[in-house]
């Protein structure tokens, strides 16, 4: 069984856009046995849009759309799917009403081409968009005598990931033969691919039974294993034994055994040993702050901190001495120091971490000039002592304030551990 | 003039890796006036990919082939070009003569299928490949009774890109018609897709030379103008021109007509009046100061601030009187208030904005209870008064601290314009 992927939307065929969501579709597809053949991106035109359609018909059987059911007039799918199939749209009577409720809660006046994202393809069923004005529709049919599946998604990824994930993964196994997948994901900071690679590839080169895929990026590996077997169990097994062989390998170097983030993870050790956390940041300028932040219930273990981009706040917020900016520099071990102690006595907390580091472009006067770009001193305080770390990051600024912050938070980690 | 792109490869039907080279092509198509209809992404089997080159061939004049040049069985991209158009492949002596060169030189012994490299479509030119061993070929034919420019080009990105700006730019800007192409990018805050299409519609449409992109997320909108002329004085004339009207008519809406992003443009603005801002910053854990902080230089107009998770940072760090926040909870109007004029007092700045919600999820136990999830207060205060702003932001954490930000930063930008 082979599955076509379309993306449609005029904006993935300029430089700048790239089709995701048929990613994180593929995964779900091929949980399920479904092997990916084809994908397409088309633009916003009748059509073009047609015509694809009518070709993933002739070729794949299950076809699965991703945008185009916005309500402007370039959200062409819905008309393009039944013109494909030889089938008509009707205005579905719920979808009207809740529709028309929804603008009604919020005290807009629904614009008219919104009516369009009531339009329902003949025999098909609507997949309620928790996230979206624009529902999902599943329709089993016939195309040129085969049976066929054709999914109406929506663009958006935060529309269409739960949409796919919740409502049509439960349809889609219902529909098709069972199978069993276990799956497990190791994570790792700091290390390079290569080097995890050639660490790893020794063991799971043994388990062809089980599906491995190195990921790089964001200045972190994560490893993959999926193993499809005719039970639940003996998948889980297969995939246990291995990531028990990896974990001995990698060792400390591994943050994470079942998928969660550098920052989940450093706030569950912060909550179990009850520790509070505050920040000092200069450049990160709050992502790391951010990155807890973004954690549900970070709250309990994260009191918050400071900002503290200009020298002058250093020393109003931190408590920096301004003879110790003038000496050493913003960027100087002392400064950092004096950083993540000065942020425990402002906030009354014992715990915390500072940063401060030259993202770019270099600095051109003052106390840094002439520091390297990428130079980034870490400190951390527990209340009994301070530990500061030198750090050189390569690659330009968006680089070195991502991999500051996978290493404040990998110091953090470490030193819970 | 249109053009399809196949990326030729099974991985790139896997989860986890997707075709890039298509953006790399599709950007120096652009700017020779040819737009991309469509992209395939088709893996290394024979009778898909030999079909997938007849549909492009029927559709598009130009049809650009990435990847499956290699030496292994699996590379089938020759092939399947001369069955789709029905020619036939002979060794090139040339070729033959280099490969061999090139392995002599590494004191390697050829494999056989290496030959496979040599094998040049009937009347196609040969395209130098720096970066590899497998050449691009260049092919003029027609097909169906139409013209038809196929290109075969390399897989690895290192390989194609060179290939294709070197070679491959100068032959098709010697080929196709002199054209030029005129851009422009609106961007507009927090108002929703429908009814910036509303607004916008009627006066895109009477510029049928315009092609128009409306691109929505994170809390934005992108209207995406692209002409193409003979010269570039009437392109950039006519996206000037409709440029103009949609300015007209959104007004004070839109926050960019040159692409820049939100956080640059608050940024620029505070430069112009030589104001410093900080931020004290509550659900937003840190987000808006990150975003500022990752523009270049914000550092000349952005100071820092706070991240007050809990009540009692909020007392330590902006000086918010403990009574209040038992009175009105965290997140309340006094609380706002208080917070954006108290990190005043402790910066010993004149300008901030302060930012209190609920992200979700709901608070169980204290002031802030029974608060519902998306309640947000914004406060700015610029010296002389302080306005607070009161929002009910729908969806999950992550939309209402992005959402938040977007609000924050537009009544920044409002107040300042």
């Amino acid at each position: 069984m082979i599955a076509e992927i379309i993306a449609v939307g005029s904006e993935m065929l300029t430089p700048d856009r790239q089709d995701t969501n048929s990613l994180h579709v593929t995964r779900g597809l091929n949980d399920l046995g479904v092997a990916v053949a084809f994908k397409s991106i088309i633009g916003d035109n009748r059509q073009h849009l047609t015509d694809a359609i009518r070709i993933a018909l002739g070729r794949a059987d299950i076809v699965i759309c991703s945008g185009g059911l916005g309500p402007t007039e370039d959200d062409l799918t819905r008309e393009c799917v039944a013109e494909a199939l030889g089938i008509t749209l009707h205005p579905d009577p719920e979808l009207v009403v809740a529709l028309a409720k929804r603008f009604a809660e919020r005290r807009q006046v629904m614009p008219p081409n919104n009516q369009r994202q009531t339009e329902v393809l003949d025999g098909a069923i609507v997949l309620p968009n928790a996230h979206g004005t624009a529902p999902g529709q599943w329709l089993d049919t016939t195309f040129g005598g085969h049976r066929k599946l054709v999914l109406l998604l929506p663009g958006p990824p935060r529309e269409i990931k739960p949409l796919f994930d919740d409502v049509c993964m439960p349809r889609l196994a219902a529909t098709l033969p069972p199978r069993h997948i276990a799956r497990r994901q190791l994570r790792i900071a700091l290390l390079s691919e290569s080097v995890v690679d050639a660490r790893t590839s020794p063991i799971y080169q043994r388990f062809q039974d089980v599906e491995t895929t190195i990921l790089a990026g964001r200045g972190e590996i994560q490893l993959h294993f999926v193993c499809a077997k005719p039970t639940l169990e003996e998948a889980t097994a297969r995939v246990n034994e291995l990531t028990e062989l990896v974990e001995h390998e990698m060792g400390d170097d591994i943050f994470s055994s079942h998928g969660e983030s550098l920052e989940e993870i450093v706030l569950l050790m912060l909550g179990l040993r009850d520790q509070k956390l505050v920040l000092a940041e200069s450049c990160t300028g709050g992502l790391v702050a951010e990155r807890l932040a973004s954690v549900v219930n970070a709250s309990r273990s994260f009191e918050g901190g400071v900002v503290v981009y200009s020298a002058e706040q250093k020393t109003r917020l931190c408590g920096v001495a301004p003879e110790l900016l003038e000496k050493h520099g913003s960027v100087s071990e002392p400064v950092a120091r004096a950083m993540a102690e000065g942020i425990c006595r402002t906030t009354g907390c014992t715990f915390s971490v500072a940063i401060t580091g030259i993202a770019g472009p270099a600095v051109t006067e003052g106390p840094d000039s002439g520091k390297p770009v990428g130079l980034v001193y870490l400190a951390l305080t527990d209340g009994e002592d301070t530990q500061v770390k030198e750090l050189r990051i390569s690659g330009d600024r968006e680089r070195v304030r991502l991999w500051t912050s996978q290493h404040a938070l990998e110091l953090l980690r470490r030193h819970l551990q």
